[in-house]
């Protein structure tokens, strides 16, 4: 479950509250928890909102709490002594579980993470979007970044990026990873195929944690929307069971 | 001049501040100004400190206000619908003139700071961390990042990141892109050479933005820290003034 609450999209009603992020974002996670096993803060969102969204965004891992795990898309990555006080910022500060991170910089961006216990590196391997296609294909730099980190990392500590979009390459990504969770945004408004990344991603753990974000939290723009964020999630859950069993 | 301030290594006297990030960065400001042309905070110091931090980095921005450019060094990345959000984040709500960007998505990820005019966008090419070597060199992917950039952006709206440590690129970065400006980290207590930068990456604007923190910030760590750091930032002012005269 994506939680990509933009102040601009959220009901209007929600405004008049103290905390709109935290409220709609409360409001959510009632309704979807059944349905969710991972909840993924797009951190953007909450610093978009300055000081104020960075406590919205405090408040809604302390609320998920230890209900689901909470992965931080933060795509953060910086050299080793900065790496650690986003490690502080991120798994201290925030208590979420995991951080997504950029791996442009090598080894250096993710070490200080990894270094946590019970703490997951969720690392960029090939991305949703259309420009993916610029500097992540090309050289196949993004088996490149998969082969660094599968040595650097565990199955137990590190997951990586891999869109739903990039069908093509997912087959490949499966097999220079066989043991490792792909977290699997692009579902949904990205136009990315759910029975195709199952098809062609799926390992013995079942290893994708496939995220939804914008079809599920603006299902309504009305006040009906936790109901209507509720039943998107129900409708992905239920296909996904289906999948599973086809697939698994 | 580099402010990243972190909490541990502040004198102690100033945790009885009611906001010792800001009251150092004011007195640092204070001490430096007039060696510095530019500021550049590193993001990750202040989320260490979650929301209190974010305000403590809000405050920084504008307090050095016109006097100085300001380089958010948040190294982000994402799709453009998020990347829209870190725009208004770093732009509209701290008030920084640039964002450092990690390249690793591709063009979205750096087109939405672009379009907010007079403001810039830094890119990652070649940073000055020791696993750069892991994936930027190989393949020449930092020269594919430039070559990209160069497109998309101007040099009056764009500059890449080229660490001071890697002397042996800085030739063949200024060559791929003459008309840049670079902002070149790791001089200090990353062991850049200054001199060496100043003569491989000069151009005929000078094009250099050459960073030091540590090395001004934690001059002292006693009572004298401002002083102190205004003493270190007028001997590094001192030496480009020298090498200016030498190269350009």
């Amino acid at each position: 479950m994506g939680l990509d609450t933009d102040i601009d999209r959220i009901p209007a009603h929600l405004l008049d509250e103290e905390d709109p992020l935290f409220a709609f974002n409360k409001a959510i996670v009632d309704a979807t928890l059944p349905y969710a096993v991972a909840y993924k803060p797009n951190t953007a969102f909450y610093e978009a909102c300055g000081a104020k969204g960075w406590t919205s965004l405090q408040k809604t891992i302390a609320y998920i709490g230890h209900r689901a795990f909470v992965i931080a898309d933060a795509k953060r990555g910086d050299i080793g002594n900065t790496s650690h006080q986003y490690a502080r910022a991120i798994f201290d500060h925030l208590g979420a579980d995991a951080i997504t991170l950029s791996p442009y910089m090598g080894s250096d961006t993710v070490m200080p993470f990894l270094e946590y216990k019970d703490k997951w590196a969720v690392v960029l391997a090939l991305t949703s979007n259309k420009s993916a296609s610029e500097l992540e294909i090309p050289d196949d730099l993004y088996l490149k970044v998969i082969r660094l980190f599968n040595q650097l990392g565990t199955p137990e500590n590190t997951m990586y990026v891999v869109g739903a979009t990039q069908i093509d390459y997912i087959q490949k990504i499966r097999t220079a990873a066989p043991d490792h969770f792909f977290l699997v945004p692009g579902v949904g408004a990205q136009g990315g195929d759910l029975q195709e990344v199952v098809r062609f991603g799926i390992n013995k753990d079942v290893g994708l944690l496939i995220n939804s974000s914008r079809s599920i939290i603006y299902a309504s723009g009305d006040k009906d929307y936790a109901t209507a964020a509720g039943e998107s999630a129900r409708q992905i859950a239920s296909v996904m069971s289906s999948l599973l069993t086809t697939y698994a």
